[in-house]
């Protein structure tokens, strides 16, 4: 019980950038100064807290303010794609320590991208110089189909070879740590609860725009799994009628229609990009940037094709907020620098008029804060989370 | 804290149909013997439990079973649809007591179909027998857009004059119960978490298969009603890309190609219902029961404008399902009856070749238990629901 407590107060002081006194504690939770004065003393000393200057102009004594101890615990992260595999080390307040990426090793041999994960991960603790001591744990974001509770990856269509990895369980051997594993999505919205500031709290839905297209659930501040870990599939939503035909046997789906893959296919046909290769992650990614920058340079055979996408995907994320009734729609992922521009101007009006409740409230569309790296934050943020986060469905209290 | 300890114990007991001792509730919900026999105490005085019988023919002292006391108290609902108003006198373990139904009254006059909802619960109380003061309070399904806040109705497509209509005041003031206002298709999701069984708990998606098609969301035993209360609005998912034109300017929404007005005009322009009338919501439903009776008669025309409605359905609930992860789907509502037959051999095998998470979980698809009534039994599971369910999340303790 007391441990509730004690993240309780650690979640307000998280939540407040600039610190809360002990008094404005008492106020915001509901518990007595006594009560607050204890849990400070133990948070202190398990140096998860500081106090950090005092506050107060007017009459009585100045409030001493409490704040985060950024170096107070420290969080892994690692974002296992097909094409780019990212790793962070993450300080309490998540901010990235340090981090590097590799190329995803090919060959479709799970061991050996494991143990080159457990290698790149060793030497990044290492030139990070933090405590060993107080790294709590190792997070992985992991494409779909994921098994949650035994941490398997499940046959992702992107990497052959996978089939059922225990990579839960063959990480924490190789490594050492404590492990979870996510999926990719679902860490994104993750890392936007815990480091993206004020578009991480409340409801919303993040938009995932990587080599494919799903989102993170997250509603009245809680993650929304799943009952095996696989919420966020949207590839599927059909999004335009006239579209090309999707390998589920429909035509115009998500998956078949806007991502990267499909519009570099495009711009190649409709001669806008010439001799633009499309195999493999890396030229996807490369041939994807040209089509922005052409657009962007005025470029009107590319502009139209990226505007269609972004009224495509404005469709897509309409069913998702019109079945879930969300305040905000927060875009990522490694695809959507190149994107924000134009989708910041689309999207927003697009979404307001198919919104079912736009009579009642309007919805936010806002860009995330956390940047590229946002699915290696998100792993090392579910640390933080299991860790950290006040978790009330059990609590019982004898009396 | 007292008061949340009592609805947990509340709940378990609910929870388990034949009921549990006191030995088994110490085991289920983790508190101590002492605590149980306190709490078990204080529902006794008030008439929630009932001891009923013992049990146990080994060693030891027999044990005396505690279940919920139907008439411990009672919850009211209304189902105010366009075409007929449900009233439903609910018993705490979710029986009906006493129910009826009226045509809704026309005229697009909120004032008066409220005066007539007020003088029909007076009428339904006093037939009903029930001890007024047992009476928890009112709820009220609605078709939505709702706004769950002010407990308003705001603007529902088929009730034309009810823009912005203050409906919980309104009735409040009418009835003098204290009055809780939810979506429909959200009531019907409550209701079976209440009264269905074990189809009610866990994680699950509520087709509602009414005059529209919507449906209620239950991620881990809570009911998702979002920020407005207008979840679940799902009439815009695209199912068809060859489908008739909807009015939100695309082509083949659930909402244009699968609902019973569009399966009925289907069967008229293809000769199967011969003179049909379709405009009144009466019409709509005696023409759509007739279809359903020639279907499952052998009439093959019939039999295929319902299959396909049901691969269109399926698509729909697809799109839900990879989205939220659910373990199962209930269908329910005033066309579920007609349609059962059809869909539950049609829908499962459809499901389950588009779940992303097929390889991990099967997708449970069953009908509703809780029959025809069940948006005004939802409406009164609301106020079972908000009088009994624990709710743990400001829940601190003193220290």
């Amino acid at each position: 019980m007391g441990d509730f407590n004690l993240t309780v107060i650690l979640d307000a002081i998280r939540r407040t950038s600039g610190g809360l006194s002990r008094v404005e504690l008492a106020q915001i939770v509901g518990l007595s100064p006594q009560t607050i004065s204890n849990i400070s003393r133990r948070l202190l000393d398990q140096n998860l807290i500081v106090e950090a200057g005092k506050e107060g102009s007017g009459p009585g004594k100045p409030r001493t303010i409490l704040r985060l101890n950024p170096g107070g615990m420290y969080a892994l992260g690692v974002h296992l794609d097909p094409a780019v595999t990212t790793f962070v080390v993450l300080d309490l307040v998540g901010a990235v320590v340090r981090h590097s990426r590799i190329k995803t090793p090919g060959g479709n041999d799970p061991a050996a991208v494991i143990a080159t994960i457990a290698a790149e991960l060793a030497q990044l603790v290492e030139d990070s110089g933090v405590d060993h001591a107080r790294i709590a744990g190792l997070g992985v974001a992991a494409p779909g189909p994921i098994d949650l509770d035994h941490g398997t990856v499940v046959d992702p269509p992107l990497l052959p070879g996978w089939d059922r990895v225990e990579l839960r369980n063959a990480l924490a051997k190789a490594t050492g740590y404590s492990v979870l594993v996510d999926k990719d999505v679902t860490s994104a919205a993750v890392a936007e609860t815990w480091a993206g500031g004020p578009s991480g709290a409340g409801s919303f839905v993040f938009m995932y725009m990587g080599t494919g297209i799903g989102c993170g659930i997250v509603l009245n501040d809680e993650v929304v799994r799943g009952t095996s870990g696989n919420a966020g599939e949207i590839g599927h939503i059909i999004v335009d009628p006239d579209g090309p035909p999707c390998d589920c046997g429909q035509r115009g789906c998500v998956k078949s229609s806007c991502i990267p893959q499909v519009l570099v296919a495009e711009a190649v046909a409709a001669g806008v990009l010439e001799g633009a290769q499309a195999g493999s992650a890396a030229e996807i990614q490369q041939s994807f940037s040209e089509l922005c920058a052409r657009a962007y340079a005025g470029d009107e055979g590319a502009a139209a094709i990226l505007d269609k996408s972004a009224v495509l995907v404005a469709r897509a994320v309409s069913v998702v907020t019109n079945t879930l009734d969300v305040e905000r729609v927060v875009f990522g992922g490694p695809f959507w620098t190149c994107l924000s521009q134009r989708y910041l101007e689309l999207v927003p009006p697009l979404l307001d008029a198919n919104s079912a409740a736009r009579l009642i409230h309007p919805i936010e569309v806002v860009g995330t804060g956390v940047g590229e790296d946002v699915g290696a934050i998100g792993a090392a943020s579910l640390v933080l989370e299991h860790t950290l986060a006040p978790r009330a469905q059990r609590l019982l209290l004898e009396s």
